[in-house]
């Protein structure tokens, strides 16, 4: 089994979130100027970012966003509702700002990142960084055999762990991961299938409107690629992300170790960042910790990749575009959790009263 | 049944959604660079506050938060966790910019209306709006007899209506309910009990946080209410809200009538802001499609007073403040929501392809 140099050092840096700075958080928003645990899931978030940290934030993190985008050899088995030339054209609406994500990140304040990381087509657009590997532009059809070279994979991933780390120090505190690609929910599917594992049938879902026919064609595609890899019970995550991976996922799993690696947590976005999160977490199970679910998509292998991964979605709004899009809407609870930590009074800095001792009903 | 004139004006201005609009708005949504209708909930939140403006927006909506203070006589019946003080002192660290509505509103760039409908010694908060009608400070005990005079009430609700005339005519664009008044989940529970109607103990609930006894006691006090009141089978709204109902309440079922009949939407908080919009939708039924949820509460009567205004909140957050913090947290899913609509590229301008018109696979 062959990873690259950059890949095991940033598996072996990756430690587990801190669950004495969890407490401390939480002791401090007790302290606030409200009812203990009453401001629910949002305290739970300030409690989860503090501990991937290993510190209590003491200001806004920056956000960025990663959208990476890829072209799928399995498009040509009638999987998406969509022709493939619309992944190329799509990279370019990111990086002209008309896109949902490019809207989206704008309004969350978020710097937006597109990655090319294999698009047909795609060589020559302004303000996308290029992380092609070996040259390699779609992926071959993960029905006939392998998707990529392991060695394109492992290449794919160092790619988003280098890019991480410029971001880290460049410092952005917050990751949102987003994706792009024509068939991509058919490698995320597989990817699923593969790792939970689950039944094809039970991982596939409509993606961004296929109908019926197109469905079944997933399922096959899905079926036919797991019996390419033909599986034993502890699949290498490398070998099926080679074998059924896209290589937008190979390189937001690289994304995702960087992070947290980098002690930054990684917002997901619908099905198929968490496909990448779970390839991630199948190579180091503290990834799981550093990660924080931003949506639940209609799409039906989402809940049962976040079941896996432990993780709860913040919002649960039907989308199922990705882009990155549920991330950057669930940014501002990021930073409202952390201005609740930053920002608001202590019961003794304000004089306000605790809970009485012992409430009792006036003798009336 | 007397009303005052204010009041009276104000239902009769108030418009039906307009259902043409909200499908302009769906058409505008289907030509922008994404599948038709993948953005979800945000989509349909777009077009539901097209349809409240009558008109498509075509920028940002300025929010503002309107949070009402008052106190409750039924506090004596040992129904809150905290002692009746807090109240004023919360009041204090509202207009200080302590408190989670002040952080927060800050964060989503609202303005933040604090707003005196009858605090026990809330007299000279700087910051701090005052709108005490008949000179009341908190309200009589509801077990006893009415909580105030029919006058009050519709005093109060004069005083919300003229307020958001104001903000409507400073500009702002959608206006968020908050409140505050220690035992005041207990006003809501008997204005949901008696208004559905439905059984006290369905819509009693923890509140920020009473013991079983205390919810007891609860239950008995929003009882003895619904006795004193003895309701017929289609009880007038006024008369509802004066018996059981709290000054803040009051206060912000004008907000929610004066919004309507402005054409400003209006967003809902927890279980205490749903319920003035329940005695709101009870003057008119119009008014429940202006408003949008912003969150579902835990407290038991909020999913039920939801249903019956058929409002399906956008988070759940296990949010039990109140304040407004809810509304606060939902409003840049509004703002992401108009920002599509303005902001995104369509198809034809980015050149995008549409889906394929017959996705086949291909003969391999």
């Amino acid at each position: 089994v062959t990873r690259g140099d950059l890949l095991e050092r940033t598996i072996a840096a990756i430690p587990a979130p801190d669950l004495d700075v969890a407490a401390e958080t939480a002791r401090l928003l007790d302290a606030k100027t409200k009812p203990p645990g009453s401001l629910g899931r949002l305290e739970d978030l300030a409690c989860r970012i503090a501990a991937i940290r290993g510190s209590v934030p003491r200001e806004a993190l920056r956000p960025a966003i990663v959208v990476a985008a890829a072209d799928h050899g399995v498009a040509v088995r009638g999987v998406s509702a969509y022709p493939q030339e619309v992944t190329a054209q799509m990279l370019a609406t990111f990086a002209g700002g008309g896109a949902a994500i490019a809207v989206l990140a704008r309004e969350a304040g978020a710097r937006l990142v597109v990655v090319d990381a294999g698009v047909i087509g795609g060589a020559s657009v302004h303000g996308v960084r290029s992380e092609i590997v070996d040259g390699a532009r779609g992926t071959e059809d993960l029905t006939l055999g392998p998707a990529m070279p392991r060695s394109t994979a492992v290449g794919l991933i160092e790619r988003g762990i280098a890019l991480v780390g410029e971001l880290t120090d460049d410092g952005i505190g917050i990751v949102g991961l987003g994706e792009m690609g024509i068939a991509n929910t058919t490698s995320a599917s597989a990817l699923a299938a593969a790792l939970l594992p689950a039944e094809p049938s039970s991982v596939c879902g409509p993606g961004t409107g296929i109908d019926d026919e197109g469905l079944v064609r997933k399922v096959e595609s899905v079926s036919r690629g797991l019996v390419m890899l033909s599986l034993g019970p502890d699949p290498d995550p490398i070998e099926v992300l080679a074998a059924v991976g896209g290589f937008e996922i190979a390189f937001l799993v690289g994304v995702t170790l960087g992070a947290a690696a980098r002690r930054v947590p990684v917002m997901l976005d619908g099905f198929i960042t968490s496909a990448a999160a779970l390839v991630a977490a199948r190579l180091c199970p503290s990834v799981s910790g550093s990660s924080i679910a931003a949506t639940r998509s209609p799409e039906p292998g989402h809940a049962i990749v976040l079941d896996a991964l432990k993780l709860e979605p913040l919002l649960d709004l039907r989308l199922r575009l990705g882009e990155g899009t549920g991330a950057a809407l669930a940014f501002p609870l990021v930073r409202a959790a952390v201005a609740i930590l930053t920002d608001m009074a202590t019961f003794d800095a304000a004089g306000v009263s605790g809970p009485s001792e012992a409430p009792e009903p006036a003798d009336v």
